[in-house]
């Protein structure tokens, strides 16, 4: 696309805003239009906003989720059912699953999913890290949130396998997600049916 | 939405990109975790851009676009055919017809349309800097490029009025824009079409 004519910080943050996913460059100028109609404090508060989310957000050291304090407001809620633990592969699933209201347990964040085309194994999950979890809060159920693709069942097939013999229920979200979809897209009802209709592995 | 369990700075982005056109909460939320996801230089680059689009964009003092430098690289442009010269309602819409590379004349920007029901007339339009502008370049064409809805053709018919009387040949973009659209979602060729079969108007 030619910028030829258009005003050099214009173009600059519509290059920006096209790195982002599912913003093409229509979209973006769209975006930047309209943040030229409004006020400057509304631009500042979403460029601090952008800031504050490099600066201040970390990594969960109990589930490995984004937090501004570790451990994150989850893992620190003594509301939450201890027996329950919920595996997701990235922290946003977490997100999914919280708008739904309809899990009360705590999580625990993979980092991934095995996928052997990717060179991605248990060794590069947080796989020890959940055994370590298990063992030291006591959950009587894992409950496998991965996306409903051959990553997420490989992924889920495995760590049946590995927890199930410890003496804890594994269990996976039903199939009331549709198959080849992203965990993340799909609408809160669908969701809440999901962790409902779970069911047990192996 | 629930934020419940999502770090503040996470909940505080989603918020903020919520509030701008096109982009709903979980749009937000996964441009929010792509960030996360990119170098803290990444998020710097689009912080700043969005900081940049306030500092350091103006007004043109000829043409009403915005730019970075007055006048702009448009009206600065010897190489630009100065006797024509494009109405359009917008800065954003010089941005769309720019892409199609089909226009090498000037643009005044009218900062909106003739709307009765909004209040807004010719008087809140700059109509009166554009004969100026007319009786000082000695444009001999005036492409009316406003987008094809009531208020548009309002505009375009009132310019040709206003302005065919002075010896300046108005014209009007095609018919090639879906009726009710809006004219920077077209496609660049449809855009292109539009100008090539502009016609006289009034």
């Amino acid at each position: 696309m030619t910028t030829n004519g258009i005003a050099g910080p214009v173009a600059s943050l519509i290059n920006e805003f096209s790195k982002l996913p599912t913003i093409g460059p229509k979209t973006a100028a769209r975006l930047v239009f309209h943040l030229l109609n409004r006020p400057r404090g509304d631009a500042e508060s979403l460029a601090d906003a952008i800031i504050a989310l490099k600066d201040r957000v970390q990594l969960c050291s109990w589930c490995f989720s984004i937090t501004e304090e570790d451990p994150c407001a989850i893992c620190n809620d003594p509301r939450r059912n201890g027996n329950l633990l919920c595996v997701v592969a990235e922290a946003k699933d977490i997100y999914a699953l919280e708008r739904t209201s309809a899990y009360n347990g705590r999580y625990h964040v993979l980092g991934g999913l095995i996928s052997p085309m990717d060179g991605i194994g248990p060794a590069q999950l947080r796989i020890k890290e959940l055994i370590e979890r298990i063992g030291a809060t006591g959950a009587s159920e894992l409950i496998v949130a991965t996306n409903p693709n051959a990553e997420g069942e490989a992924t889920a097939l495995y760590l049946s396998r590995l927890i199930a013999p410890l003496g804890v229920l594994v269990t996976r979200l039903a199939y009331g997600l549709p198959i080849g979809g992203d965990l993340d897209y799909a609408d809160e009802v669908t969701l809440a049916k999901a962790i409902e209709g779970r069911r047990t592995l192996g």
